[in-house]
């Protein structure tokens, strides 16, 4: 059994990872670290874990845990990890962090993005970008996995064979994100109360969200050169789910047409063709929210516009599931030698 | 393996039935009955199968479905098994119903509430009426199961133990029940569209509806008389979820005291202290819907009013997991000797 | 022009008196006291009043605001007016309070239920419980109403009638309590966030909910005695809207017979016929909160249960305008003896 | 008073015309026109309008609806005016159509997105475009109005300055739109059940939606030259509302900068200063459909990327206001000489 211990256990990323790790034959999980709730019962927060969690919170005393713990999971704000990983936890226990803190290679745009110092980055270069699809063997091999966000595991997914395939031109690339709110994370903010969100739409951090440098570093390794992207989240009145929509010009054949549909899913299929979490949706069929919902999938159609030589890409995924909890299992698995989809095959809810 | 059929696959009941058993190790599902989808397939109706249910859509020839299945399960509309039931298939496979057809012993009283001649009364007396938390004994013994409803589970469990015990007066139990939408079904029905239900709340069926005999009869039984209650359901903005509060006169003790909280909570724990899919929660704790949902629990507070000497018990559960299919999950465990939550140990999923 | 000044002017009820008075021919609103955001903008914490309403949010100066206003509107929490109004203001100004503070006549009541002690219980006399339907005559020559909230209108209204003229039984009176979530208010408490609101619903407050005092003070006058009655608010995924559905015994005939449905549809005509805000439903119609949305009406249904002798009364209302801040301007007309519907002549939206 | 006939009354689109309609001082609705509720009252199709709309729906006759009519609002499918308009019927009343029939002025351009014939294509030349903020005066002596739809209404305007001024490249225009779910009409569909809308989103049409070319002809006139847009609309989990964010890349000035956001605001005001019914938002918000629901306002929002060199614009409208009813209303206060504002002062309704 691995044993696991969780930072933020009560925010929803957490409490998705609890509630995954609870259906893991493989997993025991030794701590539900939560600095706003300790001493009280798990279940007290989340009823829905009522007689299937017994166990109450605790601190997040790293030190103690990383004698406890094979594997830790940080679903905590920025900086958190950053300024408390040390040499010495790494040696004793595997972290996966849910958090941006080791996302980003470059030190000086992860602190022109998130206005913060970052506490420890010499780890920046051993840190594992835990896209298990793009990463897999380095995953297996590492100590610390920069598990991604949900919106750059979307985003990212969606269109990574088409620029790695060099068919589209990736410094045309925009990228017009939809969330569900479990994104906004359980902190008490009126904006985010059910009367604001409810029957309303609205983008918000429009030019300069946190998640564009992961995207543009990512897809960056992939186009083989740097990239700068457009990206636009917007809040979505549903609880689960992220959706992207991707627009880019495809770069024409010598002979001046357009690569075809066949030419463009040949792509995706030679790099997802055997992903057990990803699915290339029939021609024409648009991805839903609604049918990942849960599930540790990311669903990714395209469609291509003629009249104006762009194609349109889309992708969808359980921003907790894929694109946080699930993604940080996937990553565990892998890390432990497990079969990959332990704990994971889970067929979305519907409706 | 035990080879299941379904009829009427492509409803909300249907399609969570394909859902739960495609996660049962001791089920091969080999027919997905669909009469408005024949040859299509069944991915291309539900999304979220894609790449998961790999067939296509049948008819819904029960003659030849007898020969292949060890279980059938009808998710049909009311008056379809009793219209083609035959003791030749009983000795086939074993039934379960998900309608209503063979859910009340008096065939006078389906055909008033129903509006509908029963055409196979010669099977009411040999069905069980399969609340597994009730009558487990006799459905394992069973070939034909009635599975209750959704509004009726909800509403039997949750004032069962109170009636039995005679810690109530039956003939004051008021039902008010709250449903989600999937409960009506997936008919393209006006009333049913999104900008209809969305931000709406409504009583229907108000004193006329039809699960209103079903729980009378079974909450009779455990009355020892015959008793008539009033029970209105109402539609509420959410996909899932049955929330029922129960309204009686608790009878009081022989001195002019009313019961205590704790002689109530000792006769819930007495019918289900080891039941593995009812949570009683704790003192005061109300159920929420959220709580139970893609789960099969059922769970169940109380508070006790002081004032007029009434006891508000309250329940919770997925109307489409508990409330039907994962229900009749359970009852296919017990007839062919499983263990009662093989496919069913899932952990409710929040927010 | 009727000045008009509203303290508590940002929160959900203080928003909706803005957009009513807004739209009102006869009135000025020249204070919008708040708090929380001194000195900001109204419109940039409301940003639908953006280039509407141009004025900055003030402090909760009563002592100023009676100079300036001729009404005074408190939507404010439960003691803010109890601790600050004194003989001197309701010389200057007439008050019209959204809170409890004076809408219960026995300050014992109130200081059990509210658990605090009432700060001026010598204008509990004088306060008139404005609910226009009951009250009009006092209302018009009152200086200090007591405005409803949004359960207590709603269940009274449903109700009166039948109580009044002694068709039902109060003492067996449940009322079973559906609400949007803009009645719990703009605070910023993790329960009312969008992802624990949505897809849930729940009771709460059960057997000790503070309008229940309320709704047995008002109905008991109408009874003629004093009567105890079971009250249960159930929070609904919705923005806007209460929904009641209340059961009582009726009182039988001499001859054993029930009251006829057209007898209590004349009880209600009798009460309501000329009733600007009152719709009573044609025969066998269920209200829907969706029909009342942001209209100053209440909707009223019923349906006789033959079989148990019942009678399920229902109403509807929007609970931030007949259910606050219109209730608060339908007193303001009568107050000073402007036209009962000015400014709420409000057909309602849909969907 | 105008007498006003309206066919297709109880489609969503009719449904708010009414609610206009009813709350506009000059105008007299006298034809509910509703092919499917011939003879019905309309009040019980629309339970809102109880006690307020007390006709009975008529049939779909222009030949006596001109005759008796002022004004002619046809909501109705695509192709119904077409079939059926004739000189003699705009000799006798004006005519406001909300369909797409004569929104196109080239009939093959039309037939091709359409895949229907045009029947009566004589009238193309004269129908003026109804956006009345771009084409007031034709309005204003026209005889056939071509009501623009929601998505069109919302993504010319948020663009349209933009364009007309020069300072973005129209043939970099990516327009993403989001829907609210009452745009896709009260038709009895599957697809838009409550349990398939809710907690999804999905993009629809993409690179094929009818409002495309629509976009490009309005926006080319702008321009000066043809254009070709990529537009995607999405259906999102809401009633009412459009968001579109729009993306372009912005013209250099001569020195290599770009323009800065003083410059695009000048270009925003110089078109739109005046407006009623248009509020352009201060420096960096962006719009909420929220903030507009049930209002005929537009607000509009932008954003400079500097790293990219695109402009994000944003635009928020009501579908069924100012993308269709209230636009319809407004063109009738062009067409009739009547205060352009008049029976559309409604601040939006919060929360």
């Amino acid at each position: 059994m691995i044993k696991a211990g969780i930072i933020g256990a009560t925010g929803y990323a957490g409490a998705e990872l609890v509630r995954l790790l609870t259906g893991h034959k493989e997993v025991d999980v030794c701590w539900l670290g939560s600095r706003s709730y300790i001493d009280k019962k798990y279940a007290s927060v989340y009823g829905n874990m009522f007689q299937i969690v017994e166990g109450t919170c605790f601190d997040d005393n790293l030190e103690a845990l990383v004698n406890e713990a094979d594997v830790v999971f940080t679903a905590t704000p920025q900086g958190f990890l950053a300024s408390l990983l040390k040499e010495e936890y790494l040696q004793k226990a595997k972290f996966i962090d849910l958090s941006a803190d080791y996302r980003l290679k470059d030190v000086r745009v992860y602190e022109a993005w998130y206005h913060m110092e970052h506490k420890s980055p010499q780890f920046l270069k051993e840190a594992v970008y835990g896209l298990c699809e793009v990463n897999r063997e380095q995953i297996k091999r590492a100590r610390l996995i920069a598990n991604p966000g949900c919106y750059t595991t979307c985003s990212i997914l969606t269109a990574y064979p088409l620029v790695k395939e060099g068919l589209i031109d990736a410094s045309t690339l925009i990228i017009d994100a939809k969330s569900g709110t479990s994104g906004a994370g359980r902190g008490a903010k009126a904006a985010n109360l059910f009367c604001e969100v409810n029957e309303n739409m609205k983008a918000y951090g429009v030019t300069t969200h946190r998640h564009t440098p992961e995207i543009e570093e990512q897809l960056g390794y992939a186009a083989g050169s740097e990239i700068k992207i457009s990206f636009t989240p917007h809040l979505a009145p549903m609880n689960r789910g992220i959706l992207v929509t991707e627009y880019a010009s495809l770069v024409r054949n010598a002979d001046g047409s357009l690569p075809s549909a066949e030419t463009l899913r040949r792509a995706y299929e030679k790099y997802y063709a055997d992903e057990p979490f990803i699915r290339l949706l029939d021609d024409g069929t648009c991805p839903e929210t609604k049918w990942v919902e849960t599930s540790n999938y990311t669903d990714i159609g395209f469609r291509i516009d003629e009249r104006t030589g762009r194609v349109v890409m889309m992708g969808a995924l359980d921003n907790l599931v894929k694109g946080a909890a699930g993604q940080a299992v996937q990553n565990m698995n892998l890390l432990f030698g497990r079969k990959e989809t332990e704990g994971l095959a889970l067929a979305p809810v519907f409706p």
